[in-house]
């Protein structure tokens, strides 16, 4: 088998990526004529131990995948001469577009087990093909938005930053875990192109190799800040972080001479909470109280929550794996699954993975106070109290609004955020949220059952 | 912040997919003259506790990023236009290439802690500005070559298929997963591009939602056996899994017929190894001894080997999930660090992160029945016993040779784990190996020490 690059570009773009048997059912659904409506629906199966809710993100790309979905030349070329399928099923490929309606929540929308995150209503091949890559979008980035709003609820008022990349998985991981994040509160990311691609405002500063390179610690720091004036952040853990607080307080007055600020340092090592203080009190000794402590390094939403409580005086953070990874949760239970096909309601019914099925909708009740009371999960057209959570986004595979701006998804989520009962707004498990199946929805599953075999 | 898509394609080759304090440092590099060779390593610092070796893998993704890097013109234009660095930064950035050198242990090599899974000699700027997206590419091959590696130990003869993609993060993490898995023993994977990107086999049969869409199970199975006679494999556990079974053995004959063999059945949920038992059963008592039991969902290396403990008469295993994510272990804890510049070398020595200065050597000496025995770390051009891991792979920029076929480091590295001492042929934890730091290396390192403040 030799290498072929060049069959596809960029992967994430190519409605070739997905499993190789959403082509084989393909196959069979034309050959049998299969192509009436069905009606597929994305959701959690159930919350891990860590997270008590579900922050739905990546409805964005979601939906720039299915209006740009087709084959390309060359992929519908390398379909043909593989010789797995045959002839006129490659051509009738060439001809798919995605001619679906798409029901979801916004992105940023707080969501629980058995929530949808998406529903498709196409012809029956075109909502089987696109699974996979739906799953692959909208799995990750509720899975990292979930995460990154526990960061923000642990460290309410510091600055979060992104700096997660290199050991995200892969480069669309790095990618949209820049987005998902700032979604969920971050502040911004380090990932470059997560700004032209995304609108996400990118940071940064120096790594220790920079400091090392350099004959010493001094001179790297008056190097850096004479070229990079605007943001002047200095590391100073390479060799020792207090000694090195003492060079930033020594060289701060030679550069203010010349006009140029200091405005921060990082730590990135030992006992950050112990290092911050000391070197806060360096600092402040000489009069910089205005030099800001950046702290990174192993940081997660529990260690976040303990500089909080510990009053350790660092004012953002920048956070990788365990953001970018997900790491204590690498992915969640989920599912996309057939509810409905030629206007019929259908179940799974495996052991331990049986589903409610049909078109549903979730209606949310709220307190005075705007807290999340409890939800309803029941069937499209049941009338419930409370707000809708499941509205239209395209419709015979055209988008019916404009994309909100990334910035607008992030002020809903902080909204959503700061609805969430008392007890679910805190990192320890246990915390539970009423989700309540309506009689109509038990109903139509009673109904299914007695109608499949 | 608009949103401009069109700046970035294929992320992955962008060399804008970076992290922005890349950029910053390179300007301060280019201002002050630094662009003397520098010497980076990326090396895993500690082995989690549930890896006792990893599989290295990625190289041949990471060489043809350094072949291909440099910026776009509108990656430039972009650039220049976020005001963010100055005219002539942008124009030095327009003229970068990859001129170094490169050395690694072959794909598929075990490794240990502390042994480079890659060094990198360029100019400075040059090996800074890769970082990024080296790691990116390498620790996350490595991660899943690793951990498929253990899956591949723990069920020998059994046929392993990556059926990961969905939950992947993201689209290249699904297809690297592929690539990496197979490296390690995977028979190959679900994902399509694998095989025209990689070379990595394809499989893949049916989902649920195949057989809900249709009126019965029955009418299920022989649509697809008669669309795709060439590979019956039926997914028999979405209602009842031995009533589904007992349906395959009802239709068989009839397909038979017409000449259309059943090739294999899959389970997806329940007790995998007793529904396995009961369908073998019915199997067997239809004469039909030849048809496969291929078995999904949830599946990580301790299961299968408590599969292959209990006799399960399952042929070959999906595994999704826990493969693609490495959900046990999410991310290495893993450094490309500065070990040498403008010929000194150099050392970080950062609380709990202080690192082995210098190019390294890493020589393994294996027992007369060609087991591994024991490592020696230690620099270049230390002679010891044993066979030297680290091999130069680009000169100036280019390949010295062409890549070896995945095939062929698949061989490879099932050599390799046939070689590895037999505890840590196991899952257990706690299997330790032995490797030495040469005196060499700590000479070097102790000096190092002396001469930086």
């Amino acid at each position: 088998m030799a290498q072929q690059t060049s069959v596809v570009g960029d992967p994430g773009a190519s409605l070739l990526l997905t499993d190789l048997y959403q082509l084989t059912m393909l196959q069979s659904y034309f050959e049998h004529g299969m192509t009436e409506v069905a009606v597929f629906e994305f959701f959690v199966r159930k919350l891990p131990e860590r997270r008590s809710f579900l922050v739905a993100a990546g409805l964005e790309q979601a939906v720039e995948f299915l209006e740009q979905a087709r084959f390309t030349e060359t992929e519908l070329a390398w379909l043909a001469k593989s010789k797995r399928f045959p002839r006129d099923f490659v051509d009738r490929l060439a001809e798919l577009r995605f001619t679906g309606n798409v029901h979801a929540p916004p992105e940023g929308t707080v969501l629980f087990a058995d929530e949808p995150v998406i529903r498709v209503a196409a012809p029956l091949p075109q909502a089987q093909l696109v699974e996979t890559r739906l799953i692959n979008i909208l799995h990750f980035q509720t899975l990292i938005a979930s995460k990154a709003a526990r960061m923000a609820l642990a460290a309410p008022g510091r600055r979060l930053i992104d700096f997660g990349l290199r050991r995200a998985h892969g480069a669309e991981a790095g990618l949209m875990a820049a987005r998902a994040s700032y979604i969920a509160g971050f502040a911004g990311t380090a990932t470059v192109p997560a700004e032209p691609r995304y609108g996400v405002p990118i940071y940064g500063t120096m790594a220790h190799s920079f400091i090392q390179a350099h004959d010493s610690e001094e001179e790297a720091f008056e190097n850096f800040a004479r070229s990079r004036p605007q943001s002047v952040i200095l590391l100073i853990d390479t060799y020792d972080t207090e000694a090195g607080a003492e060079k930033v307080a020594q060289l701060a007055p030679k550069l203010a001479a010349d006009g140029i600020t200091v405005a921060g340092v990082r730590l990135d090592s030992g006992d950050l909470a112990d290092h911050a203080r000391k070197v806060r009190k360096i600092l402040d000794g000489y009069g910089l109280t205005d030099v800001s402590i950046f702290a990174s390094g192993g940081i997660d939403e529990d260690a976040l929550q303990e500089f909080v409580r510990a009053g350790a005086p660092i004012d953002g953070f920048g956070i990788g794996t365990s953001l970018t990874t997900s790491s204590d949760v690498a992915a969640l239970d989920c599912a996309y699954k057939l509810q409905e096909y030629a206007g019929r309601p259908k179940r799974k019914r495996s052991e331990g993975k049986a589903t409610w099925p049909g078109r549903k909708q979730v209606f949310r009740r709220c307190a005075a106070d705007g807290r999340m009371e409890g939800d309803v999960l029941t069937v499209e057209g049941d009338a419930q109290d409370g707000e809708a959570l499941i509205r239209p986004v395209m419709k015979d595979g055209k988008r019916l609004a404009p994309p909100p701006s990334l910035d607008r998804i992030r002020e809903y989520c902080a909204a959503e955020l700061a609805r969430l009962p008392e007890p679910l707004s805190h990192l320890a498990p246990g915390a539970a949220y009423p989700v309540t199946v309506a009689d109509a929805l038990r109903d139509l599953a009673a109904q299914v059952d007695r109608e499949t075999r």
